[in-house]
């Protein structure tokens, strides 16, 4: 697997509109896009810092899992998890790590936001890090 | 103030020997320097993906933060703190957040791992990620 750079990384917030004057007025960055992926039932909100996106996620239901992330962390916000770029594809990426013997959230890759296809690894084999790995879409 | 890029992505593990193998053997990142800071109480091992260096830190004593991080973790490591680049310093930065209301762990630059300046921000104003500010030192 050849990973090119950290495509993103996940920031778990309990409200978009709460935690853009942070990141915009203080940091100094600037939200791009703003999207909805409803079958994670998250809000996205997108910032450039150098060649890494940061990624904030708001929970549109009690069911998302960026809603439960938020209640285990005592209702604080936080890193949630860390994308990859992977260079030869998520498909030949997910069968190369599977064959190393780490555990896999996602078979196969589904859709993102950004239309990336994503796929993500399950923390026990990632030492405690959630991580996702993408490419860009067709 | 003006953000460069991510400088580092600080990840907390209980051990750098058994966390490598995944970063390394798996991952396909390389391992390019491990120090330890005293002061902080932490072995550091850093890799580089894109312009982000991954900052695995291990603790060295339980009375490091590190150390305690991992305790309330359940044990497990995860991410601990995101660290910005500034280009204009890292004193003039923790001035300007100031004055915008965001809470100082360092009221002034100290130093960290590679020579760094570096100094924190307290995450009950940074919507609960650990943030570090960092300049290259002279």
């Amino acid at each position: 697997m050849k990973i090119s750079h950290i495509e993103h990384l996940g920031i778990a917030v309990k409200s978009i509109e709460e935690a853009l004057p942070y990141y915009e007025n203080v940091l100094g960055l600037k939200c791009y896009n703003i999207e909805t992926v409803e079958d994670q039932k998250v809000r996205t909100a997108f910032l450039k810092v150098g060649d890494v996106k940061i990624e904030l996620l708001e929970p549109t239901s009690p069911e998302s899992t960026i809603a439960k992330f938020i209640e285990k962390n005592n209702g604080n916000g936080g890193m949630h998890h860390l994308a990859f770029a992977v260079e030869d594809g998520v498909t030949d990426a997910l069968a190369e790590v599977e064959e190393k013997g780490i555990r896999l959230i996602d078979k196969a890759p589904r859709k993102g936001a950004e239309g990336l296809n994503i796929a993500f690894l399950h923390p026990k084999s990632t030492l405690g890090v959630l991580t996702e790995l993408c490419e860009k879409g067709e």
